[in-house]
Parts: C-alpha cells; sequence; structure tokens
C-alpha cells in the first residue's frame, strides 16, 4: 500500500496544470496523502508547485508544507503573503508552526505572527520559538491535557472535553497544582472507570517521566525509547509543566542521529542528501578528502624513509596497499562497534577487559588472515617463503594495533566529549594507513635487514 | 532525568543480595523502572538476577523479561517452571508474549502456552506465532479496539469500555463489517461528540492506513514514517483486521535498520554489539577482512605488473597508498549517500542527470585536491615536477572513476534486489582500491613511460 510516484503521474498533473483544469486535479490531490502530494510537489517546476498549492484548501496545504523538502518550502513561501502563510500556522500544531516561522526571513516573522487568528496559538507559538530546536524545548508542542490535582473526576472530565478539541492525540492527562507544576498523570482509564466524585488526587499517578526545556533531543531520545514512552511532559527551571513530545517527533530524532552517524562514518560532516547541490555535496566531503590526502602525504613519506628496501626487496612495496587496506578495515569494525556500543549505551565492564577482549578478537582474526596470507602469498603471487612470513607477521601486528586504534579512539573522544562517530570515518582509515605502513616496514627492516 | 547504572549500586545491590534483604532490595527495586532494573540485572551474576527476578512480583518481572539482554533473558527462562513463564506471559500484550515464546525451546512451548490462564490471551499468542517475524504480521498484536459499522454510538462505547480493559493505549477505532473486514476508523474526538443515536456508518471516515500481515517490516516502518502514524491495522488476504502495529515497535524497527546498515558500511555483516563473545564477532567480521585480503593479492599482483617503474620512477610506489586510500574515501562517500537516499526515498531524477552530476562534483573536488598535491609534493615531499603532475592527473582520474563506482554500485545492487548498503563498505574500498592502482600506475606509464 506504500505509494509510489510514477512518470506517468507527474505527467498527467502537468497536463492538468496546463490545461487548467482545476477541477479534476482537485479531486485527484484530494485523494492523495499530504505526504505523497508534497513529493509531487518537489518533482514539478516550481510554478506548477505553486498552482498545486492555491488550489488546495489550508487544511491540506498546512500539512503538506510542512512535509516538503526545505528549499521547495522556500520558494511557496516566498509566494505567500503573511496573511495566508498565517493561515496555514493557524491549522498547525504549535511545535510544527513554530519550525516554520523558524525558517522564515526575520523582517517576515512578526508580521505572520501578528497575522495569526487565534490569540492563544500565537502566544504559544511565541514562547516555543525561544528554545534551541535541539532541546526538548524545540521539539515540544504545547498542546496537551492537563487537570488540577484539587479537582473532582466529573471537573476533569468537563475540563478534558473543552481542552481535547485543541489536541489532536491524547497521549496522556497531566496532573498539576496550582502552580502549574507537573505532580503526575491520569490514566484514561482510570478516569472513564471512577466514580465522577473521586478526587484527582486519589486517583492519579506520582509517578512520571518528564524531560526539562534544555535536555538535548538525542537524550529525549534515549530516554522515550528506553522507557517506552510515546509521549513525555516537559518542565521548566520551576518545575512548570510547558509542553509534551510525542512519539513521532523523536522518530524523526532518531532517524537524523542514525543518519548522522552513517554519513559521518562514510566522511560526510554535513547532512547533505543525493538532490543537494554540488556545492552543498563538496563542503561536505572535501574536508574529509583533504584530511586523506595529508595523511597519504605522511605515508609518502614513511615510504621513501625505506628506500633501501627497494634495491633487496622492492615486492615489500607491492603489499602495501593490502596492508594498508587490512589496517584501515579492522580500524573501522572495531570502531563502528565501539560507536554503536557508545550511542546505544550497551558498553559495560572495564576498560581492562575490553583491551584484552579486542587484543583476543584481533590475534584470533589476523592469525586466520595470515595463514591464507602465507599461502596465497606463496601459491597465487610466488613470492619468497621468507617475504611471506614477513608480511604475515606484520599483517597481525598491524590488526592487533589498528583494532586497539579504533577501540580506544572512540572510548577517548566520547569520554572529552567529542561525538565518538567522528572516530570512524576517514579519521581511522588515514590515521590507520600510516601506522599500519610504519609497523609493516619496521617489522620488515627488522627480520629483513635492507 | 536519564538513569545511569553506577558502581556504588550494583555493589549495594550485591551487598544486599548476599544479607539476603528481601525487604530493603523489594523497595529499592520497585522505585526503579523496568528498563533500569533489567541493566542492573545484565551487570549482575547469575544467581544474583535470579535472586533479584524472584523477589519481585510477575507485573514487575514481565517487562523486565522484555527488556533483558537476550542471553540473561535465556539464562532467567531456564530456571523458571512453565507455569511460571505462563505467568509472565499473561501480564505481557500478545505481540511481545509472542516473541518471548518465540525464543523458547520447542519443546517447552506447547507446556508453556497450555498454562496460560486467559484463554483467550493464549489463543490469540499462538495466532501470532505463525507469522515471519521481520513482517508486519510478526510485528502486531491482537490488542485493538473494534466496532461494527451497523452499530450505533452508544453500542460502541459501550463495547469499546470493555474492549479497552485489555488494551494498554486505544490509539485508533477500527470500523469492520460483519465479516470483519477493515472498513475505516473513527476518532475519539467524533465518538465523544456526537449523539448517542447516530449510526457509526454516518460518522467514520472510510479512508484508513493499512499494511497487510506479510509487509516486511521496513516498508511498515516506512509507511508509518512517511504517513506520521502512530499505529496502523494489520489485515489478513481476505480484508480481514487481524491486528495492530504501534509506533514503539516501529522505533525498534528503524533503530535496528539504522544499525544494520551502520554496520555494514563499516564491514560487520551480522548485527553484533561490543558485548558479544568472541566468536560472534570473529564470524561478522572476518568474512570482510577475507574479501579485503583477497582484494589485496590483486592489487599486488597489479602493482608487480608495473616493476619496471622501480628502476626509473621508483617515487611512483611511494603514492600507492595515497591513491587507494582516496579511492576508497572518495567511493565510500559517494555510496553512503546513495544508500541513504535509497533507504529514504529521496533520490529523484534520471540516471543520467545523476551520471552528470557525479562527474561534475568529482571533477571540482578532485581538481582542488590535485592543486593541493602538486603543491604538497612540491614543497612538502620534494618530488619532481614532472611526477607531481603525474600523480595529479591520476588523483583526478581516480576520484571519477572511484565517485562513479560508488555511485552506481548501489544504484545497480538495489535494482536486482540486493541491498545496496552491502556496497558501502570494504567491498567498495577494495574494488576501488583496485581500479585506483590500476588507473594510476597505467596513467603514470602513459606520461613517464616507462
Amino acid at each position: 500500500m506504500e505509494f509510489k510516484i510514477s512518470r506517468e503521474l507527474i505527467t498527467q498533473i502537468e497536463q492538468l496544470i496546463s490545461e487548467n483544469n482545476e477541477k479534476e486535479l482537485h479531486d485527484l490531490l484530494m485523494e492523495m496523502h499530504y505526504a505523497d502530494i508534497a513529493e509531487i510537489m518537489g518533482e514539478l517546476d516550481d510554478s506548477d508547485a505553486i498552482y498545486i498549492f492555491h488550489i488546495l484548501d489550508s487544511e491540506k496545504t498546512a500539512e503538506i508544507l510542512l512535509e516538503l523538502d526545505e528549499e521547495v518550502r522556500e520558494k511557496i513561501l516566498r509566494e505567500l503573503s503573511p496573511k495566508e502563510i498565517a493561515e496555514e500556522l493557524d491549522e498547525l500544531s504549535t511545535d510544527d508552526a513554530a519550525d516554520i516561522i523558524a525558517e522564515l526571513p526575520a523582517e517576515m516573522k512578526e508580521e505572520v505572527i501578528s497575522e495569526i487568528q487565534d490569540v492563544e496559538h500565537a502566544k504559544d507559538i511565541v514562547d516555543l520559538l525561544r528554545y534551541d530546536e535541539d532541546t526538548a524545548g524545540g521539539l515540544m508542542g504545547k498542546e496537551l491535557v492537563k487537570v488540577n490535582e484539587n479537582w473532582n473526576v466529573l471537573t476533569c472530565v468537563k475540563e478534558m472535553r473543552e481542552q481535547a478539541v485543541n489536541v489532536q492525540r491524547v497521549h496522556s492527562i497531566y496532573v498539576v497544582d496550582d502552580e502549574n507544576r507537573l505532580k503526575g498523570r491520569l490514566s484514561l482509564k482510570d478516569l472513564l472507570t471512577t466514580s465522577t466524585k473521586t478526587p484527582i488526587s486519589e486517583v492519579y499517578i506520582r509517578k512520571v517521566d518528564f524531560v526539562k526545556v534544555n535536555t538535548p533531543d538525542v537524550e529525549v531520545a534515549r530516554i522515550m525509547q528506553r522507557y517506552d514512552l510515546e509521549a513525555i511532559p516537559v518542565i521548566d527551571e520551576l518545575g512548570r509543566l510547558v509542553g509534551r513530545i510525542t512519539i513521532d517527533d523523536i522518530v524523526d530524532v532518531i532517524k537524523e542521529e542514525a543518519d548522522k552517524d552513517y554519513q559521518l562514518a562514510a566522511g560526510i560532516s554535513q547532512d547533505v542528501e543525493a538532490d543537494d547541490s554540488i556545492l552543498e555535496l563538496t563542503r561536505a566531503r572535501l574536508p574529509w578528502l583533504v584530511l586523506a590526502l595529508l595523511g597519504g602525504f605522511v605515508t609518502v613519506k614513511v615510504l621513501g624513509f625505506f628506500e633501501a628496501a627497494m634495491e633487496t626487496n622492492k615486492e615489500l612495496f607491492y603489499f602495501t596497499p593490502l596492508i594498508a587496506a587490512m589496517a584501515g578495515n579492522v580500524g573501522v569494525q572495531s570502531s563502528a562497534i565501539i560507536v554503536q556500543g557508545l550511542a546505544n549505551n550497551t558498553i559495560s565492564g572495564s576498560l581492562w577487559r575490553r583491551l584484552i577482549k579486542e587484543v583476543g578478537l584481533s590475534l584470533l582474526n589476523s592469525s586466520i588472515l595470515a595463514v591464507i596470507l602465507i599461502l596465497g602469498s606463496h601459491f597465487l603471487l610466488g613470492v619468497t617463503y621468507d617475504l611471506g612470513l614477513t608480511v604475515s607477521i606484520s599483517l597481525i601486528s598491524v590488526i592487533v594495533i589498528a583494532s586497539l586504534i579504533g577501540t580506544f579512539v572512540p572510548i577517548l573522544l566520547n569520554k572529552i566529549g567529542i561525538d565518538p562517530a567522528l572516530a570512524t570515518g576517514p579519521f581511522i582509515t588515514t590515521s590507520n594507513d600510516i601506522c599500519g605502513i610504519l609497523i609493516y616496514f619496521s617489522i620488515a627492516k627488522a627480520i629483513l635487514g635492507f
């Protein structure tokens, strides 16, 4: 049942636009989900995208606006008056509306806010704009259902009905005191099954998970995942209930965080997509390539030190890419496991135990690889027994060292507060290339004596 | 507010266990969240973990069981009788209970199921065991609230109250016909605000997203993310409503999928964690290292072809690790962007346009790098002008080719139905190493003529 946008559909829509056939286009689009319409708009020319936007009603367009790619949204917003934008925002929940306002040019912001019809809604949005987007405050919405601990069940049900009008989905009912301080929560079920005269203070659950406005978003994600929460209340410095975060916002945080780690591991330092401009892609990719190039300079220098081997053991040089590749691969494997373990909080035990384990693991792996290397270099590559043995002994040392670097660099980075994901990418491969080649030639020199 | 397990806490708990101080231990643990207790149990000796499990009531232990690491859970389950396990399952939702039963040894399964007190619950669990764990059927639970399209609002509210007793959180109310076929959904709000005599058929929404029992889990995740759904109904081959999937299960799928892609990119072919055994880690890591080693053999052979250069241009060999590293890094960057684009469905436009873009991007990047290389090789490395130019021209060619391989191998794999994430790891670095070195020496030979 997943929707796939076909070339035919796009052509059909372009055709309808060029025919100015508003009615048929409207009927066609009204059948679709807003996420699908947003994707279609991304495929159309700007003027066609704007055409579509104008023939739909604001209930639909508001949701579409949210789903659009940032560049497309920017173009659409530029075509709308402050009043029109405000109409869209009136349809959205406070957190989504605040996100859109945050993207507007400074001079537009105030104008748009002043055009929002619902004053309470506008106040809530303005309130949300204060928070950093990477914190609980930046994620939360103001739509929630709360009751006072001094009320009884009947008052609650009445109040809740009123509040629920503004809330799309009731996740939890929060209980506050007269100062709006979060005291606990109430289950809808308990509320429905308790006598209407019962005071709330007798039925509510005093244990409630919460986050503070300045809790980082990844921390919120971790807490909600760990404790299987579908929503979590947000409190301010004084313990007052100021908003709630729902799991669908967290899904985006988790996805973004995973994408970021994946890109970092591949040597891409900013959040980019395949469809971004060449300049944006270059900005994200080039710094890492420069790092790798500079690391390459070092390997050139290192190899130069061992020039003497050219005369006596030139085949040693044929094996440098092999050694470098093994060092790089082992390092990336080790660091990926540690980075994930740190992210998922599944690393236990002392550093000392981890060291012993990593050495054991890399000795096991490298010994098997050394056997393959000895056999392969003899039967496939036809090098001398001495050389084969030299390369194999070096391979074992290189792998052990590479896996130790791969394991402990992320742990160290994490300790000093740097994102350990930085270490899985070109940083590890480059430093392991250098170390690997240095170790390899040093061992070769010791054994072969050139 | 996130919980961190301290060494002191573990020591305190071990102390209480050795003193057999059940009461204090019970009080201490009852204050904690089950996810935290599960983590603590993972840190304790087996006998201590089992001790803790026995002093808590089954409402708490059932949830703990779910959160435990698989190995710890296995150990605990081995200590429990079928009747005791059944008591735990009685506390769990059907999908969670089915997951635990699936882990039991075959001979235990039936015994445990026969001990489950609630017959309906047992039937539901048995029903769920039929489905593959990577499909919607394997993810779904049977707890849902459904109403018949022929009822009126009053009947609905009454029926719903009864059904809701078994359902932890009401996400949606589904509407079915007499044959249990999914017809639509009902919002709680509409139900509460409509006159009790209104027939359901007048108020329900006929448009409802759904998945089939055999839809793959990652597809379900994509749909729920795309359409911002907190729950989705699951239908069988005949369109009958058989279960529902909630967003918290999907969060796990998204997390696992991202972790898997990340590991594949790092050359780890199975889902492993830092705390897994050395043997498991070797199984996941060694195959990729063997692949890289075999690739290394090819590079040795390739370098052997250009032996003649040893006499006249030995410095060429100093640059091989640099060229290989650049080819590998560029390839991984390109493929990571494509793999993510394919996963997130954000790749648009024709292959032809992508080709032109990738060539443009890599020409831009490589030209900048070539300038740095020419300057660096002259001023830092002191090689001849001829050699510097040769390496730079090779670098540009190598980067362009590497980025094309990185871009089109994942697209090709995806077309023929293989997970493109496979291509980001050692597979790309190894093939790019080989291609890079071959291109480099071929160009050098053409220019320098050895």
